[in-house]
């Protein structure tokens, strides 16, 4: 291109940034001008929680990089404070109001980027208006809340939602030390997540002093004569085993709080998409093609408010991430100036810390796996991510994979230490397809300091693929649950030690120890399905294979052993079921 | 298979054991009998060390297994005590000395496992024989040292060899109290890592007041009237940049201490292999199929003493450690009953905690990938394991991929955090065969409390990438060194701030800051090979990229900027050059 090609963007924080860095790098040439109606761009929104809580101090760390930082590094112009109102397609324009001077004027682009990311939504509810009442999604918002907790003296915060941002901040301000409720609709914290694992994430909350409502809607919100928040109403449904506090079987109850943080999730600032014309896609943001073009010519999106697409499935999704907006926007830069970089798509790989446990998944639930049509195997893999003599401490890893290909599709995890790890290495097993005996061969960086001789990884695949192959079936606890509710005779064998067995057992089971199993097999019959079970799994596993050497034709182990089943046995009550 | 099976294993420490319990699971009625004949069984070799320090209080909990767990568990018959000394594989039977009666006997097998393990090396020196040196291989090596330190009030202790055994002595040492020499023949520790990122090595141990002579070899040992070693005879070649007390020049000189710990590596128990008459490898370990099984009918080998092969090139390759025994026990275990399980090869992926420092390597060294045949495109990435606001430290990356496929080939590792996490990332994408350009689009998991928006990972791919597709070409500090000392006019650009240059520079370099290099870049001659450079690499790319776009033809950034530059002159020095 002889003339000079001038690329506009729209929006600063991690895609619009990133696009405007790597269209620079790739043409030296180009004009480069990026609109931002806010002050602060390029600032680390993952990053606001802590300094909620004190972590980080000023909350100038988080806003490193300003449009002079920008003009000499890149020679890009970023212009803060002003808004994108309209764009005209045809002639290749955009308007612009300068918020300072109220002054309206026209640019015009060669390319423009669409970087206008998300906002919190906010639920209609009488009383979210009043002071007291805020959202966290960009450096204003963390300090009019700091502000707001150390000039009120602020000792109690309702939390409403209890995803990433909800439980970051609850953590935060626990730390800080008010007293934190935090109210979910969902059965759950962690809504992304299977039940059987987030309920680990509910007893961390709960263990941590924190008042968690699940199945619960705030109403309303109460404000005292000063116009702040005062209180939450919360309508409870069944309350699964909530705190101290919660009035049982309460239809409504009210929540004393000095403030309300409103993180129920975000949607896409589509008005400007809207006004050039690009179609929205099925998620409900915008639909590219994996460059980043959107339906319009010369219109990209990139970021939060660009629509992506399943790694796996290849369906749109849409997981706002600042993880994939910095990718998205790199992808359009690049391809902006001539490159040929593609997005692949995404696996929701995503990671939180709730107080001592880090919380982490990636690919496709269980859930959601048998929604996308999959025939789903899963395992609840229980494991230290040391050895105990040098502190380990148990994860929970739950792996789906596709019983007809053997091919892995997710996997959640949750545990004090070494969770990012075995998240992130399957999280790369997934991208190049692995099916689940590859995992056992993965070489692994072991060392008693930082693994097991086998680790995590090697075990779940081991597990999962014993259970494709048929070699180690295994039966989850809802499964037993509903077989037997089906009225199946299943013949279900306990083979842990007396010692365990007095704790908590699986109902109607019979009890022989593993160290007497084959002794004693003729206890049992061979001929009816027959589940071996232990704590966790690993010696249930050592009692299906006896059994199965005695010619016991259907033995299914039960996945993640008594541990696993307790807790379902713990939900189905607070179901009511 | 009408007949019983009978399967007996020799040794039992990972690989053995796991040859047994796996073949169990594959067949709950073959006959399995494992002889052993050291007293303890199925202990963490790995973590001997740990014992030394007290952080492992009792010696007990590495060896959690013995004979009757395996016998109640597996119907295993374990018989420690007791050596097998030959082996006739035409009658299928091992000849077995009972250690305590000093009785032999005849046993007979259907198939025969060799996991006899290795040996430590032991040099023929002056002295080695004497009282306070040991070698640590078993529980009872672990035991005696640790009783001759109590015992003796000993304060001071010379380790020979700088891998990772001896380096996790020093530091357990260390941390006793003791003050600890170690003596190396290479040019630094961890010989199998490149010299320029196990100097980093060579700095943590200094700074944490160990000793550390590299290029030294030791000569002798001697002792006193009582036949316990009181001091190392050590010749210390060119010494480069040893601690206080090292005669600078000094041909040979003398350390005193308390006790001597040679690791200076290990060697195959090949006594039986050879009496079995089955072929060893080029490696020096026992030869097998991907299965397990030797050149002999009905020998198979597992573990140390078994040779494994390069996962990327394919070519043999023996690295004993832990993981991989475990692995080729499992395999072997399977194979022997019935199963398909094969080996697919090794990356050598390994790790060691030395005081504060993650040291880790997966895959082909730069000057092996070269020995290998490949072209290998080196990166040098300094990155920080988390933002800098929530207490994120650097490590060092250094990665290596072929410049014709782009295929990743390895990785070397040091920092305090998130280490072994992007190492086991590594490994598991060079298992599937990832190209450098593969690692930018990888979905991990981000939050600030776990990584960088853009993980260290996807820097690292997306150097090596840029530098592969000559869109940011790389030069190494030898190479700019090479390439200079050879005559070539090369032009060095120093894009750094000044306040930053003051500090140390690359030889005969401008210095032009990056703020002002689109206005300065007429300074500069366009015709001329130029490198750029600042602290670490990125900023130097930014002055590349500037460069490139003002029709600079031939524009390198210098990988790990001036930073490992100053590393580089500092190892220069040391070697006389």
């Amino acid at each position: 291109m002889t003339e000079r090609l001038k690329i506009v963007v729209v929006g600063s924080v991690a895609a619009g940034t990133s696009a405007a860095a790597k269209a620079r790098r790739g043409s030296e040439d180009a004009e480069i001008v990026v609109y931002e109606r806010d002050t602060d761009i390029s600032y680390s929104g993952c990053g606001l929680p802590y300094y909620l809580g004190g972590r980080v101090e000023t909350i100038d760390v988080l806003t490193p990089r300003d449009a002079a930082w920008f003009a000499k590094r890149y020679g890009i112009d970023v212009r803060t404070g002003h808004e994108v109102t309209g764009v005209d397609t045809a002639a290749r324009t955009v308007t612009v109001r300068d918020l300072a001077s109220g002054e309206t004027f026209t640019d015009d682009y060669d390319e423009l980027v669409l970087a206008t990311g998300v906002s919190p939504v906010v639920p209609p509810l009488p009383g979210v208006d009043a002071d007291g009442v805020f959202t966290l999604r960009n450096p204003s918002d963390a300090t009019a809340i700091r502000e707001w907790i150390e000039n009120r003296g602020a000792r109690r915060a309702v939390i409403v939602g209890a995803g990433y941002i909800g439980l970051e901040t609850a953590e935060q301000l626990t730390e800080r030390g008010l007293d934190v409720t935090v109210v979910e609709m969902e059965a759950h914290s962690m809504p992304r997540m299977d039940a059987d694992v987030a309920d680990r994430v509910d007893d961390e909350l709960r263990s941590r002093g924190v008042e968690l409502l699940t199945r619960a809607r705030v109403t309303s919100i109460e404000t005292s004569d000063d116009g702040a928040a005062r209180a939450v109403r919360v309508e409870a449904g069944a309350e699964p085993g909530s705190g101290p506090g919660s009035g049982s079987g309460d239809a409504e109850r009210t929540v004393e709080t000095d403030l309300v943080v409103v993180a129920v999730g975000v949607r896409p600032n589509l008005d400007l998409a809207r006004a050039a014309g690009v179609r929205v896609g099925e998620s409900g943001a915008i639909a590219v093609d994996p460059a980043g073009r959107t339906s319009a010519d010369h219109v990209w999106a990139v970021g939060d408010v660009a629509e992506s697409f399943d790694l796996i499935t290849g369906d749109p999704a849409w997981v706002p991430l600042g993880s994939t907006a910095n990718k998205t926007g790199r992808i359009a830069g690049d391809a902006l100036t001539g490159g040929d970089l593609e997005h692949r798509g995404i696996l929701g790989t995503s990671i939180v810390r709730v107080f001592d446990l880090a919380v982490a998944q990636t690919g496709l639930t269980e859930d959601r796996a048998r929604a996308a049509g999959f025939d789903p195997v899963v395992v609840h893999n229980i494991k230290p991510d040391r050895p105990a003599y040098l502190g380990g401490q148990e994860m929970l890893i739950k792996a789906v994979a596709d019983r007809r290909t053997g091919r892995l599709l997710g996997a959640q995890a949750v545990g004090p230490s070494g969770v990012d790890k075995r998240i992130d290495v399957l999280a790369t097993a997934i991208t190049f397809g692995a099916k689940a005996e590859d995992l056992f061969h993965l070489d692994l960086a072991y060392a008693p300091t930082y693994a097991t001789t086998k680790d995590p990884v090697h075990y779940t695949g081991m597990a999962l693929d014993g259970a494709i192959s048929g070699r180690a079936a295994l039966v989850s606890a809802s499964e037993l649950d509903r077989r037997r509710d089906g009225g199946e005779q299943v013949q279900v064998v306990d083979v842990r030690s007396a010692k365990d067995r007095a704790k908590s057992a699986v109902d109607d089971s019979v009890h022989i120890p593993l160290a007497e199993l084959r002794a004693r097999a003729d206890e049992l019959d061979p001929a009816l399905p027959t589940v071996t079970y232990c704590n966790k799994g690993v010696t249930g596993n050592a009692g299906q294979n006896v059994l199965r050497g005695r010619g016991f034709a259907d033995v299914a182990n039960l996945s993640g052993g008594n541990k696993t089943y307790q807790r379902h046995v713990r939900g189905r009550s607070a179901e009511g079921r």
